[in-house]
This record gives structure tokens, sequence and C-alpha cells, in this order.
């Protein structure tokens, strides 16, 4: 998918002149993506391929999580209270709740997350220096690359194409203006 | 932990004789505990150690997930909804609710589930005749056994030692007795 507007050229000198806090709400973000994998599972086992799909992503989401930590106990950080995510919450908003609408909004607003999260990973594999941290969000910012193009495949695999990409040009349209509005944060979002 | 019950001589030949009910549960299982992981990490991120050891978990039980998926997937079995396991929210109602009580009960609940997964694991590992069935339930159980370690472990960490074999007692005493009550079922507990 194609994202609507590009992060705000303040955003990466502000995420690594506070990495730290970056690291921390990262973890937390893996954490809420594994956790939202198994939730999806949960919601819609009928869906063909979906549950092995979402337990694989989950173990990758968790294997990531497991990563970060190591990383953030590396340079004596620890984990703390989540704050919660304004940038998911305010995509999650706008899941519909009819059972089929709520299963294609769900699948498609994980997969913008996944791809603004691409976006945002590989901005910092750009920008940081230390060559292990810069090979990591490397890493990391393909594996997202890859999440995002499997939720628009899901979506495609429950609902007609075009009711997909009519879907989809909304989401993106309501994502890039609630870019516009929220405030610039030393996290992933 | 030492169980206070041994699984009655009935479960096995019923969970071997209705074996593919026995794998789909198994699946909810693993999804579950992987989904527990999770939450556990995310209300207590203050306890060392504890968000690295339950993302490790998480990756863990996501990936025994998929291989329980990939197995049903080659007896053509599918998911389907989550009937609730009704072994677990018969334990999870004895969860105390001030914080600190809250978080001890939710650790040794955790893991009671591990030691009486490991248990029937081990069961069908015995009793299964399939030579890759029966080294994947053998390789799993022996998992379950260290992850009840660890939720003991961390248990320790947060509380004094008698106060915590105490609370184990009552705990391991109250699932010995919800086994005798519960209908045998087809399913992991």
């Amino acid at each position: 998918m194609q994202l609507k507007a590009v992060t705000s050229p303040r955003w990466l000198p502000h995420a690594l002149a506070h990495f730290d806090e970056v690291l921390i709400d990262h973890a937390h973000c893996e954490k809420k993506a594994a956790a939202n994998a198994l939730s999806i599972l949960q919601a819609h086992p009928e869906v063909p391929g979906l549950p092995a799909q979402m337990a694989r992503l989950a173990r990758e989401e968790a294997s990531h999580l497991a990563k970060v930590l190591q990383i953030m106990e590396a340079r004596g950080l620890t984990l703390g209270r989540d704050g919660g995510d304004p940038y998911a919450k305010g995509l999650q908003v706008l899941v519909r709740n009819p059972a089929k609408e709520r299963r294609l909004d769900r699948l498609l607003i994980a997969g913008i997350i996944e791809a603004r999260s691409f976006e945002r990973l590989e901005l910092l594999a750009s920008g940081l220096t230390d060559p292990a941290l810069k090979k990591f969000y490397a890493e990391l910012a393909k594996s997202e690359d890859g999440h995002q193009k499997l939720f628009v495949r899901l979506a495609k695999a429950v609902e007609p194409e075009d009711v997909v990409e009519a879907r989809l040009e909304v989401l993106l349209s309501a994502e890039a203006e609630l870019l516009e509005v929220l405030p610039l944060r030393a996290a992933v979002h």
C-alpha cells in the first residue's frame, strides 16, 4: 500500500535525540503487535490460512520484542508502564461495528500500522550511526513491510478487491489526517 | 511444584479416541498461553527480568501454536471458535483483587496451568503411537515443565518464599478440587 503522507522531517532528528524513549515505545509497539495478531486469530479463525499466519506473526513480533528488550537491558533501560499509543488508538476508532466491516477494518488498520512502522523504522535505520542498531532496524523494517502485505492479502481474501481498495483509500486518508493533528513524539508513531 | 491430584485414568483413552478434538483445543491453549504471557508483561513490567522472560515465553507459545496448526492442517482440521476453557476459568476466579495479591495469583495460576499441561502432554506422548506426534508431545511437555518453574521463580522474586508456598498450597488444593468437579473432556484440560 502507498501511505498518503510522509513523516514530518522533524520526526527523525527528534527520535534520534531521544532514542532511549523511542526504544521503550518500540518495545511496547512490538508487544501490542503480537497481542493484536493473537486477537485477530481469536476473532477470525474462520478465514482460511489466517490462524497459521497470525500465529507466525505473533511469534515474529514476540521475537522482535525480546530483541528490543535485550538492547534496552544493555543500555540500562527498563520497560515501565505502557503509556498507550494515541496513533493506534486514533486508527482503532475507525473500525466499523458490523461483523464483516469490523473484520475488514481490523485487517486494513493492522496493515496501515505496519506500513507506517516500516517507514519509521527505515528512517531510524538511515539515521542511526551505531552499526549494530542500524542493521537491526533495517532488518525490522523489512519485516514490517512483509507484514503490511500480509494484511492486505488477508483483506482481499475476505472481501472483493474493489471493496478492499475503496476502504483502504478512506483509511489511508484518515491516517494522513491523524498524523497531522498528533503531536510529534519520541516514539515509533 | 507438585500437583495434588493425578489426572483420572479415564482421561487418556478418551483423549486418544478423540485426538482431533484434543489437537484443536491444544491450539487454543497455546494461543491463550501466548496471550497470557503478553498480558502479564503488560500488567507487570516493573518486575526485574519479567518482560524479557514473558517475551520469550510468548514467542515459544506462538511457535508451538504454529506447529499445532500445521499438524491440524495436515489432518484437514480447521481451528473454529474458541469454546473457552472451563478449567482455566475455574482457576482465574481465584485471583484476588488487591494489586500485590493479584500479581502473585496470576503468576502462580499460570504456573499451575503449565504444570497440569505438562502432566497431560506427557500422558499424550506416552499414549500416542505415531512416532512424529509422540516426539512432538514429549518435546512440548518438557517446555511446559520449564514454564511452570519459570512462573514459580517469578512469584518468589516478587513475594517472600513462605507467602508464595502458602498461597501455592491453597491454589493447588483448589485445582485438585476443580479437576474432580469438571466433566471429562477431549481437551488438554
